[in-house]
Order: structure tokens, then C-alpha cells, then sequence
């Protein structure tokens, strides 16, 4: 006997808008929660191998499993209907008012959400990401001119996820630069950026985090030292502040929250929906 | 006077829910969409604004906008109710029902949807992206043994999204490998994959496809041309059959599609939700 509620996500694609729906209604609730994705649930076997699963945990667990659904094709819908749970179908609810709003019919055929098969979105996706990874770390410092944004914080403070973050996600070309011993000591934007400063971004981090996330990479160094990142975290603050840089502590942030503060800040060319 | 049909995304987080949800609905109708994403609209001010943005669009288009809202604050939900737009409000169609079913209220409080923020989470998410672009290309073997899965193809083919849209969404290891020229001419699983098959997934792609892809980066090059990408997704296929390597076409999947298919194939262990 498990405590925890059981929760599904199903689908007759990957399931990500299962997924991220059906979390985001959780968080809203105290609940302890066995999360299951079944993707791809996409013909008569699979949705009645769907059932049998799904009744198997109910009965584990002596509470009714809660499904969240975007199954698309009708007949498969209809054939869900019959399991001994929760269900809380996104395409009955939502797709009936759409039609009468916009006077047309729904395709009710497994199309693309995501959208990220045609083409021109899948390049301009991998020339975000490829330019990320060009203009990342690692003092090379290059094509800022090409950047939508220049991410500025000392190591290990969030950048480089973000930068490919925004591109995966948004089609956004972000770079970064990682501030130097030297860019630290003298206070002042380093020269490279100067041209770029209306596309600067700064992140920061609180000292105690950084240590612990430096800690993994290189124990016992001075680098992963509190006192180490106590002064840079302190000077690079310092300096957004001196050169009025738009700026997050990424401490509690997570990638999505911090890539959404920085379109909206930027007002960044959003290229990808 | 536009022919799109205006279409806003609110939210009082990073809107990444009302995205997917109503990109997802948008897809099944033939509809010409003006996409416009309002985030962390928190306040009754934020409200008000969105209000006049979504209004103007309207009047400016002859036609009533379309509304996605996961607003999640009671007042400013019955704030947004006053626009004149058709509102599919998420949070008012699902939670009512879910607090019956679980006998608990809701917190109705801005909470923790895409739940990155917590430090595990988060460490495992940038663990497994550094560990994507670590064992990324340039023939550099190592860490294999770290893998959940490695992506096998030849330049190009779409491994280093996938592998990173694995690690960032899921928390999965993902390595790649990319077939080198001597590879397809011995016909043979390399030598350094070998201890790892049970851990592959091969990728290829239309060679019509790949020489686009590749023109991009070196147009005009052998590289490029139809008839070496002909050569080379040939030979790898027949490596894949030959070694009964699971496989996909990557031409027409999105990287989602193409994750959720990896993981399905491969039975990987999923690490975040």
C-alpha cells in the first residue's frame, strides 16, 4: 500500500501537454503523487493496455487514479471513458466551445502540437541552440553582434542552461560571458561588451549556492570556496549595479521562470511558438 | 486589417502552460493565429493592461480575441473575466472538480508549476546537460558507461538537440556518437560502442534533408552534396539493420516527438516531471 496518489498522463502523442497541464494543476494541491506517462497511446490495444494499467494501480493503492488526458482521436476518447478513475479529458472540455467560437470543426486527427516539425522552425531551433554552444564559456569571445542577448554572471552562475534554453525553447540566439578575475578587480564592463551593452542580461547567485554547485564540480578548491564566491558574487553585483545592468538572482529561479523574466525584460524577439 | 486571428496566452508565471495547452488545441483548426504571450501578469494592474492590449487587438481586427489564461489567483481570474474576448480559463474549468475529487482545497497561490526550482531537480537537469555537451561530437569517446542511452548517427542527423532536450526536460544521460567515415565503411558497430548496445538508439535522416542541413554550415562542399549524404545514410541504415539497432527517421519528427520516442523504445528512467 502506497500512500500516494497515482497520477497519468496520457496521450496519443508524447504527452508533454498531458504532463505539464496535469502539474501544473497538482502544485495547487498537498499531495503526494506517483506521476506515469504513457505516451503514445494511439490504437484501440493501446488505450485498453492503458485501462488495464491504470486499474491495476487503483486497485494497489485502494484510491481512484486521477488521469489527465489529451488523447485526440475521438473513438479513443470514447474507448477511455470506461476506466475506473478520474478522468479529466482536455480535448472534450476545450474543443467543443473552440468550434462554436470559431465556427469550424476540428480536425480531431493527432496533429502537431509542438509545431516544431516544419522545417523552418527545426533550423531555426538548431541554429539558436548551435549558436549557444558556439558562443558559450570558455573566454572565446565571438559573433556578439549576432546576439538577441549576452548573458554576463561569473562561473557557474546559470548561463549557459539558459542561453540554450532560450534557444531550444524560443528560437532566441543568446551568448554569454563569463566575468573574469579581471573583469572582477576593475570593476568595470570589460571592453568586448561595451558595443553590446543595450543586449546585456547579468545573472547572479547567492554565494552559499554557488559554493555548493562549484563544491560538485571541484571539491575543496579555492574556486568552489565560500569565501572565494562570496567576493565574486559581491563585485559582480557591484558592477550591475555601477553599469545599471538588467539583472536576476537565479538562486530559486528555474530555467523556465529566469528565460521568461529575460524575454520580457529584453523584450527579446520571441521566434518560436 | 489583419486575417490572423489574435490570440493571447496569459499567465501569471512564465505562461509556458497556456502555451502548450491552447497550441495544442490551436492545432487541430485551420486557423491563421497572431500568437501574443502576456507572462507574470500578477497584478490588478497587470490585468488591466492585458485588458487594453487584448481589447485593441480585437478592435483593431474586427475580430473577438481568443484567451488562454492559467491565471492562478482567484481576484485577478475574475478580473481578466471582464475582457471582451472568449476566455478559456484553465484553472476555473479543472480545479473546482479536482478539490471535490480530492477532498482538499487548493491553494490557489502561484505555485510551483515546471517544479525546477528545487535544488535537485535542478542540479540533476544541469548534471545532465553538461554531461550531453561533454560527451557531445568531435570524437571524443568517454563516459559511456554515465549513459542512459546513446544517440548513434552520422554529422548532422539531429543527435546533440536531442541529446540536450533529454537531459534538460527529463534528466536523462544522454551521450552521442557520431559515425565516422571508417565506421561506415567497415559496416561494423564500432568497437568502443560495443559494451554499450543495449544502451544505443540510432537516428537517421532523408539524405535530400541532411544535405540542406549541411549546405547551411559548408555550402558547396563534398560534405553537402546529395550524393555523399546519399552514401552516408545508406550505409548507416544498413549498419542499424544489420546490428537490429532501435531507429528513426528524424526528417519530419520535432525533438519532442523524437525524446518521448526514445525514451518509450529505450525504457528510460525518467528523473523529473
Amino acid at each position: 500500500m502506497s500512500s500516494a496518489r497515482s497520477v497519468f498522463f496520457i496521450s496519443d502523442r508524447t504527452g508533454i501537454t498531458a504532463e505539464t497541464l496535469g502539474q501544473s494543476l497538482l502544485t495547487q494541491f498537498p499531495l503526494d503523487c506517483l506521476p506515469i506517462s504513457l505516451p503514445f497511446t494511439d490504437s484501440p490495444q493501446a488505450v485498453d493496455d492503458a485501462i488495464t494499467r491504470i486499474e491495476a494501480a487503483g486497485e494497489a493503492s485502494g484510491e481512484r487514479p486521477i488521469v489527465f488526458s489529451t488523447i485526440i482521436d475521438a473513438g479513443l476518447r470514447n474507448r477511455l471513458r470506461r476506466v475506473n478513475a478520474v478522468v479529466f479529458d482536455f480535448f472534450d472540455t476545450f474543443i467543443a466551445p473552440l468550434e462554436s467560437e470559431l465556427g469550424m470543426e476540428s480536425s480531431h486527427t493527432i496533429g502537431r502540437s509542438h509545431g516544431m516539425a516544419d522545417p523552418g522552425a527545426y533550423n531555426l531551433r538548431i541554429d539558436a541552440m548551435n549558436y549557444a554552444l558556439s558562443a558559450d564559456d570558455g573566454g572565446v569571445v565571438r559573433h556578439y553582434e549576432q546576439a538577441d542577448v549576452v548573458l554576463v554572471g561569473v562561473s557557474r552562475s546559470g548561463k549557459t542552461p539558459t542561453c540554450i534554453y532560450l534557444a531550444l525553447h524560443y528560437g532566441i540566439f543568446a551568448a554569454n560571458y563569463p566575468l573574469t578575475d579581471d573583469d572582477l578587480l576593475s570593476g568595470r564592463l570589460p571592453e568586448v561588451l561595451r558595443p553590446h551593452r543595450h543586449h546585456l542580461y547579468a545573472l547572479t547567485i547567492r554565494p552559499e549556492r554557488l559554493a555548493q554547485i562549484r563544491a560538485e564540480r571541484r571539491p575543496n578548491s579555492r574556486y568552489a570556496s565560500l569565501r572565494q564566491c562570496q567576493y565574486e558574487t559581491a563585485r559582480a553585483e557591484g558592477l550591475y549595479h555601477q553599469e545599471k545592468l538588467p539583472w536576476s538572482d537565479t538562486t530559486t529561479m528555474s530555467i523556465e521562470e529566469l528565460a521568461a523574466t529575460i524575454i520580457q525584460t529584453c523584450k527579446l524577439p520571441r521566434r518560436l511558438y
